[in-house]
């Protein structure tokens, strides 16, 4: 059960209201001045709701964007999804509108739409990986965010359209791997369940957090950690996650196969009853 | 003559027609997929049209968007224009809508916004610089491009309110000065007018390009070079570029104070000749 990319968003509530237009000199539009999250509507609920609303509202801290209300967001979020059972739902929270220029508005009016994509989700193979040539920039202002800024991961991801390939993984100029284009990564070596450290690029993904916690919960050492491709290349073990996907195994990276390692199948077994039914077997 | 910034756009033509709205999935809002560009209106016409085409162009080659017609550009800025004197014009480019993922989508319509703001050209005092704190990433990826990714600018240019700073500057990761928030950077060391280097990050500035070409015309000896704060302490000037206001003189930057060089004024005097009247006493 997981659920495909490149699905169309079927209804879209702006400042609350039902609708499929933004204005034109809004500063998302304009500089990337806001943030996104995108949830994984599982059983008609809204999968890790209070997780994401936190990282948005950090993420709104951190750019100085006032903060929707959460029982706000709530309320348009049960609108939104109404009797709708499996889906993906986006949030987009801007700055809103503004004069030219760079410099926030001091009184700013942020923008919320929330669109609803009613995809049912669907089985994935294991993943058969590439390493994308179009390097991450290191930017520890924005490290961690999920902004609207992701050129760098349009164009990572146009450098294929095989349909095998299921995703890239990004490396920085350092030549440290940091994401794949669309999920974290995660990787098992001596035993150890390793991730790219989160210092100057890539996502504070929710998944990724909820696997790090479990793996803890367990006694499963972890480390965040620089990684590199010989890291990878001697791992037991490759997974991806992302909020809609969960833990999804690696089959293949730079011409080498991949099995799971007993770590991998532990974490995957706690993300089932932490609901995610994506990793069931 | 010099235009100030936060000006509110007048008018827009969004796909030839005149409108305030864009789809909420165009994926200039989701991801910054998109480019721009900011021009002078001075008596009736964009200055350096073609110079701003040309790079909007090669921009779109880069990113892979199909091009608007140049022609159809031209005549819609004609149209947006009308009978207004002096301005400024922005035009966005963006791929266009699509369904959610980062991956372009085949037949893409890219969305094409025009805007116009009637503002009045005025006069600027030198300008008083201060060095921001929000690093600029390096991303060779996008380095000299004018993407909508601009949220690194927004923070460094949210890091003051003090109406006497004009601008700040900011580093990369190694220390090197790369621009201003909206400003490309010159500075004059030993009769050399030098400018930091376009490998990995800030714009390739339409202005920044005319006044290197001027100098290489005058027989003025010219440095693309990586540039340090030390670099500019111990400049015998330094001035600003950007399309609105053209080569813009310093006067203060971290305690030290700027007079303006023979070569300053040699290549301010060369851009009045161009039509850039900002540079004129």
């Amino acid at each position: 059960m997981q659920v495909t990319g490149g699905v169309a968003v079927d209804r879209w509530l702006i400042n609350g209201r039902a609708g499929d237009s933004v204005p034109v000199d809004d500063r998302g539009l304009a500089y990337g001045d806001g943030l996104f999250e995108t949830i994984a509507v599982r059983d008609g609920s809204c999968r890790f709701l209070d997780l994401h609303l936190d990282r948005l509202e950090s993420g709104c801290k951190r750019l100085g964007i006032p903060l929707p209300s959460r029982t706000l967001l709530q309320a348009e979020l049960r609108e939104l999804i109404g009797a709708e059972v499996h889906g993906t739902v986006k949030i987009i929270v801007t700055r809103g509108t503004g004069p030219r220029g760079y410099q926030p508005p001091e009184d700013c009016a942020p923008l919320r739409a929330l669109g609803l994509a009613s995809s049912r989700p669907a089985k994935l193979a294991p993943a058969r990986l590439r390493y994308c040539d179009t390097p991450l920039g290191r930017n520890p202002s924005l490290a961690g965010l999920k902004t609207l800024n992701r050129l760098e991961q349009v164009l990572a991801r146009a450098e294929w359209d095989d349909p095998e390939v299921s995703e890239g993984l990004m490396l920085n100029d350092r030549q440290e791997v940091i994401c794949g284009t669309r999920n974290n990564v995660f990787y098992t070596l001596a035993d150890t369940l390793c991730t790219p450290r989160r210092d100057d690029g890539g996502v504070h993904g929710i998944m990724r957090a909820q696997v790090l916690r479990l793996a803890q919960e367990q006694g499963i050492p972890t480390s965040q950690r620089p990684t590199t491709r010989a890291d990878l290349a001697a791992a037991d073990d490759i997974f991806l996650t992302n909020a809609l996907t969960g833990a999804w195994p690696v089959a293949e990276l730079a011409g080498r196969s991949y099995g799971r390692s007993r770590v991998t199948e532990a974490v995957r077994a706690g993300l089932v009853k932490l609901g995610v039914g994506e990793c069931a077997e």
